[in-house]
């Protein structure tokens, strides 16, 4: 399914040499903290040369006021309207721990929970037990529950409480309501279909079934006696970025969720040399730089940005952004034709939650407008760009469109 | 056929006495070479008067990187949303040299061709015929093919290789795909219906059978010895402003193709003295001064800002600003009530060519807010003007209300 804007790239994008790298700093975007963003306070050199010759903006990634998830987010930064497309729970869940859906995949994300004696839900997250039980209760689920009658399902631990669980089969629908009170005190939820869909009915009964068996096997397990499910989703139909804008699309991301969400609109994954967990920074520069050549658009993902506004740890997340600075010149030495920076959402300190905030923008071209002498890339300075203030959903254009890589519209 | 703007403006327009004048410096933005753009490198002073007093700002003309055709970008300025209404290669074509086409006409954009012994297109403009031999040809094939079945044929000069065909009579349909196979080395390609639509099969047999004709005219007079058709296209259907804005609106305008376009939304067309060909400025300019009276709307076309900018000379583009801006005060001497300058579309030097970079747009009248002092009509300062970054689709809703024009919408 196209929305109008994917139907017009897909008519207007043309294949070229020209190779656009776009960088995502998650959760970027912030608010002062003594009078300063955590963008202001930084020492950036070379994102401040950078800025010099670009195109500073405001880009609202979903709609003004809206907290857009990380799958809105990025959806809405690769040119998919996320009031169209929609990432289901379950299938953000299975795409942050690495799984590859198919398309007979029904995806939940599963609670351990406490059911008490009289029947209702006592604690919705089996108070929060440990990441290596959770890792013994999946065990015993996989070898207890490989099937339900002919549909397949996998289970995977996530950490502590929560868990993925994947059905398998011929025509199963996601249109299915949660199987979670989402509240204590009250009795286990079933899960119901939302649509007359008989492949929805068909999955409730599944599901059903499951969190019955759950129990059974969970019944000496107490806390994690019973099982919650919610957020069934199947994969979005997203046509995928070689059709829409005849890209060669790679993702450069250490964390699951991001190559993910790259993977579901069709970008292969950058081979990186991941040497241990976490931001994983030279590693994925050097990714970059050995591999731009065989892309025209490369998502370079970057997460410590937002995982220190979720702390609210202004100091590290400042850190962060001078460890990105510095690794810039290196990321940057292939010299791709166009470079954009932004983020998938603001992250502020002060909230330590995602917000609504527009994020700081900058494209590089040689077709760029220049703004004003000595603007950088913050917040302030970038709300009086020469980009103007933007929409996520408009980048992608605007990066293709500099990248000499849409044609004319109409005669 | 009335999109929600226009749905609006018919609703919220009413007759009064003011005047606007529409000034289009055709492809009028640009980019900085050595640091400056043609629009920042010009003396203006009558525009740097006029801005003073104006509100400044940035106009999207189709939607952010999409470069637009002087089709697409004409409609959006006159409030018709270029994305719903399309103007076909075949009718720009009609426009561009004068053609009045019906509501029974499909026009189609010709080119001469050089077809091979073994029958496949060998150069798809003839080895770029000089015009006078495509006139002497263009006669050969008038007194052979008057008209095919009971539908007529009219055949047009237009320059070198390329010419004009109209298809009238009832019931013709223009959803049509092309009889030119885009490239040479492949055999000539047959006009095929792209729908169910009998009417668009009858089109396609009249093209095919028209084509088959010219070739056997046009047997000896290789290199342009047949023909290829595309852009089959009937006029779009425009709500006249008349209808939509009430007003009563004027074209002035030197080229064909923009009194054509102001035609396809009912403008009239301002006689305008014309003593030669090109630009004619003083000659329109006299046209303003003579006729305003008559009209609430004037559409003002200024052609050479685009022509320099396609030819990529950046000292020829800055006097053609510095003439319109010569010329300035004699075409504002009627006192409009309001007056906006802006571009349908970029042509920046560097490029050569139409782009998507946003165009500076100028509104000046009693009821505007003034920005910085000492803001120029350039692309940088109208980046940071007070009327912020708007669309083209936006202007005419302005300029109404800015002339009184429109009712408050709602109690």
């Amino acid at each position: 399914m196209d929305t109008p804007q994917l139907t017009l790239m897909r008519a207007l994008s043309v294949k070229t040499p020209s190779r656009i790298l776009l960088v995502v700093l998650d959760g970027i975007g912030d608010l002062p903290v003594d009078g300063r963003t955590p963008l202001e306070a930084a020492r950036t050199p070379n994102l401040d040369t950078l800025a010099r010759g670009a195109m500073l903006g405001l880009s609202t990634a979903v709609a003004p006021g809206v907290t857009p998830g990380s799958g809105p987010g990025h959806l809405a930064l690769f040119g998919y309207d996320p009031l169209v497309f929609e990432i289901g729970r379950g299938v953000l869940s299975a795409l942050g721990i690495g799984l590859d859906l198919g398309r007979r995949d029904v995806a939940a994300r599963g609670n351990f929970a406490t059911l008490g004696p009289d029947g209702t839900i006592v604690d919705r997250r089996a108070g929060r037990i440990p990441t290596a039980l959770n890792q013994e209760l999946v065990a015993r689920l996989r070898a207890a529950i490989p099937r339900i009658d002919d549909v397949g399902v996998a289970i995977y631990t996530e950490s502590e409480y929560r868990f993925v669980v994947v059905f398998s089969g011929d025509g199963l629908s996601d249109e299915v309501l949660d199987a979670d009170p989402q509240m204590t005190g009250v009795p286990a939820q079933e899960a119901r279909p939302r649509t007359d869909n008989p492949a929805a009915a068909r999955l409730a009964s599944v599901a059903n079934r499951f969190i019955e068996l759950a129990t059974e096997v969970l019944a000496d397990a107490y806390p994690a006696n019973t099982a919650l499910l919610r957020g069934f989703a199947r994969l979005p139909d997203l046509p995928p970025m070689s059709d829409v804008y005849h890209l060669t699309a790679g993702a450069i991301a250490s964390y699951p969720m991001y190559r993910g969400l790259g993977r579901l609109v069709g970008m292969s994954l950058v081979p990186v040399d991941l040497r241990g967990a976490g931001e994983q920074l030279e590693a994925k520069v050097e990714a970059y730089r050995e591999h731009h050549a065989g892309y025209d658009f490369i998502y370079f993902h970057i997460k410590k940005t937002d995982s220190y506004g979720e702390d609210g740890d202004f100091e590290a997340k400042v850190h962060a952004i001078e460890d990105f600075d510095a690794a810039l010149p290196a990321l940057l030495a292939p010299e791709p034709e166009v470079v954009a920076i932004t983020g998938d959402h603001s992250t502020p300190v002060a909230l330590r939650s995602h917000s609504w905030h527009p994020l700081p923008v900058l494209i590089s071209s040689r077709f760029g407008r220049p703004g004003l002498a000595g603007a950088r890339f913050t917040e302030r300075d970038c709300a009086t760009g020469p980009l103007g203030h933007i929409r996520h959903l408009d980048l992608m254009p605007l990066l293709l469109a500099n990248a000499l890589k849409l044609k004319k519209f109409g005669a």
